[in-house]
């Protein structure tokens, strides 16, 4: 038996107010069950008895039975009823039917280089946690009123012009501009807004030209030390990737025209500022080289230039891009080093007629924009203030790159050999073969540090014994006490390498 | 012959300080060729002068030269002396090579689609243009006041805590959580955070989950009118499109049954709410009908519930995937609609292995989303201010589609056909073969009126003669207005058509 007394105010539908309408009861209904109020499975009193209770017609109680059941928040059971629905409680999502299941990913080496396992996720939730990363900045840098002020008068801007109501077209197209400026003065790039193509991000630039460049089977080359992400998107894409050497003045150009002799070379990746991960610059000599071997085999250089704007050491080289003579550069470029990740600006530079069809490509994978962001963006670049904040915080960073290089040289001497690099916001170190950085790096999390193993970046073969010490969004106490804990991780590895020695001995004594 | 004097202001280089040293010449060079003081090509002072000029040992101008040389900002000619490079100043990135080239993109229908002329373009800058557009909501009722102060808050919760330093890891998890809530307590989704993928805008969402789930070959039902960037997807995929009708209760579901047998359908795409262009709300039994041909054929539905938030007409339908037994729909939603584009928010709810391969591919082809705006999305939601917002405005856009309605029927009475749909923002307009869209769109373009030619949403056959008018982004005034542009449009289509008529029965008599 269906309690009838209850149902008035369960359904917060007042007895007074005549117009207690199909609508409202409706409404009624539905917020009920959405509130918790009416469980699933509950029986609903007949049609009849609810038009008495609510005094109304009994076709209007009818009609919203049929609305609601259509709707899928009542089922009606013949002989027995109308119900609330079951199928609003339990699990609704769950294994999916064979053909929607997708198999796992494998484990690629870009899948081990994002996901860093449990142990360092679970670091991250901890304050006393400290983190050498790859070399993001700080973000307790940021000029935190600025930035404000200036998404303010982006979004007062979106209302009273079309800039929102367009997308990110107009916006877009400002942006653009204001980056060809800075690129044309900072960087020598000789372009304007017409050769720039926007993304979200390094990683989506990366794609979306690999996704319109490369073709199955086609010859990518890579430095032996590089950036697995990217690896992973020209394997995705079915390219073939062979390798070249690196040393200290950057990758071993001399390789590369062996390699093209023996395989159809579609485009190199290279990261000839500050070479990812071990920091080198690309030599002046090895640039004209690049470029000359480009153009007798004809294959495009994906120039990333993903930290320009930090470089320490006279006046920053000019990418290869800014060569007047070539034909064969894409530049990719981001303010993610600029003003922090959470600023989704990535831009290619490009001939027009691929910014073209990249920009086609785009649209419909991708998307477009945030167009409040750019327009944001624009001004700060505009305005000055980007350039600004880039000059104070470089002061910043250069402090902490000696703070962080004098630690290490008190800490480990002879143990390790650290070469000052020009520029870029992390160190790489490479240590003696009697501390292991896999063993080094697990020592450290237990002390709750986080390292990058430079074995993450090169994961098809050749490691080197080493790590990737990002060092700017520590301040200079934060990475005293990272290197006290890395230098206690590495005596333990030590300890542990002479017991393990001194048991070997024995053995064979 | 190079004129001393001039170099010393030239390069900023102040003689009274003594410490003229390596870097400051060098510094003092590339400002002056990046200012345009320096011309490409310009001969620079012998190192002997510029010392003595300087007041500086020559061996640190041979220094600076040197490494001005090396990193490209002069050139050094044998015999005839030190130059401002010349590769400065010409045009860099121009034509590519023959192998960066890249073709053109064919004219898709998706590029249609986005691209709507340059007649379009050029509107969107005059102030008196009017646009109906697809549905977009009016980014001119967002309140201000509260995103700012949210922004803020973000912001400043970036700097103290964690959230930014890891990626948008931290605020993705809290964004998922308040959407999950969010799906559960209004859509009837039984859904947890783990269920959700995050992206930035619904057409990321489709690209990835197509590509994550389609292989070359793979068949993908679509409506015979709907959404030209989707098909391009598919397309692209290497999918082969086959297509369903529609009538006045959404998709012709019984057509499946039959595809089905024909091909090996793996995945369908629809947009059941509000169809996407025509409005109709697919009908409950139709609902169930397609879930179980899913169930039995095993293919896999894409559910986009674009304009959820909006539905007008008593309660909104629960989505397909709420349905508890169904295992065979991803569902797709996105922020956009309640708080405008430039949100870049859209999220993918799937089986969590599903969203597990979703997350890694993201990882690699898209990178992470903005951890800030993240942070503010999910404040918006938990303490209820996007609820708020959708409420107050809900009934706004009520008010504009009845003015539309009327303005409409007022304008051109019988000679159109339109069903008010449930819910969204925008009508499906069917006008009488007297009035022909393409000229009538072409005409309204020179009234400075801008609407979707209904033509392209059916980019493979069976155009409809109709209109796609958004009515949520114009305010009622501007309703008015853009209806009597459209109605004189429709009027010089008219008297076009009465005239040929004439003609050809003068012709014929």
């Amino acid at each position: 038996m269906v309690q009838l007394r209850k149902w008035r105010p369960l359904l917060k539908l007042d007895g007074a107010q005549p117009q207690a309408s199909y609508r409202k009861i409706i409404e009624g209904l539905v917020s009920a069950i959405v509130e918790g109020r009416l469980r699933p499975g509950t029986l609903l009193p007949g049609t009849r008895e609810m038009a008495q209770l609510l005094n109304v017609n009994r076709k209007t109680v009818i009609l919203a039975y049929e609305e609601a059941v259509t709707k899928g928040w009542l089922i009606s059971i013949q002989r027995r009823g109308t119900f609330v629905s079951t199928q609003l409680a339990t699990g609704t999502v769950t294994a999916p039917s064979a053909k929607l299941f997708v198999p796992a990913l494998r484990e690629t080496p870009a899948v081990a280089y994002f996901t860093q396992g449990e142990q360092v996720t679970a670091l991250q939730h901890r304050r006393d946690a400290l983190f050498f990363d790859n070399g993001a900045c700080d973000h307790r840098l940021l000029p935190q009123a600025v930035l404000h002020r200036y998404y303010r008068n982006a979004l007062r801007n979106s209302f009273t012009t079309n800039t929102v109501r367009h997308g990110s077209e107009g916006s877009g197209h400002y942006l653009r501009n204001a980056l060809a400026e800075m690129l044309r003065h900072n960087r020598g790039l000789n372009v304007d807004a017409q050769q720039i193509c926007l993304t979200q991000g390094v990683q989506m630039s990366l794609y979306l030209t690999a996704s319109v460049l490369l073709k199955p089977g086609d010859v990518v080359v890579v430095e032996r030390l590089s950036y697995p992400p990217a690896w992973e998107i020209f394997r995705q894409l079915g390219a073939q990737l062979v390798t070249v050497d690196l040393d200290d003045e950057g990758c071993r150009v001399d390789q590369l025209d062996e390699l093209c002799r023996l395989h159809n070379v579609r485009m190199m990746y290279v990261t000839p500022h500050h070479q990812f991960p071990t920091t080198v610059s690309l030599r002046a000599g090895r640039r004209q080289q690049l470029l000359e071997l480009a153009r007798l085999h004809d294959f495009c250089i994906i120039e990333e230039d993903y930290d320009h704007e930090y470089h320490f050491a006279g006046r920053p080289y000019l990418p290869l891009a800014s060569d007047s003579a070539q034909r064969h550069v894409i530049y990719i470029g981001s303010l993610s080093k600029s003003l922090g990740s959470t600023f989704r600006c990535s831009y290619i530079v490009a001939p027009s007629n691929v910014i073209e069809v990249l920009e086609r490509t785009a649209a419909v994978s991708l998307g477009q924009g945030d167009a409040v962001m750019q327009r944001m963006l624009a001004d700060l670049i505009n305005d000055g203030e980007l350039k600004k904040h880039l000059r104070r915080v470089s002061r910043e960073y250069r402090r902490r790159r000696e703070t962080l290089l004098s630690c290490l040289l008190d800490a480990f001497g002879e143990q390790i050999s650290v070469q000052e690099p020009e520029g870029g916001l992390a160190l790489w170190v490479k240590f003696a073969d009697s501390i292991d950085v896999n063993q080094l790096a697990e020592k450290a999390l237990e002390l709750d540090l986080v390292v990058r193993n430079g074995r993450l970046f090169s994961p098809f073969g050749h490691p080197e014994n080493a790590l990737r010490l990002g060092f700017a969004s520590l301040n200079p106490e934060e990475i005293r006490t990272a290197t006290q804990r890395l230098a206690q991780a590495a005596q333990v590895v030590g300890e542990q390498l002479g017991r393990t020695l001194d048991e070997r001995r024995s053995c064979e004594g």
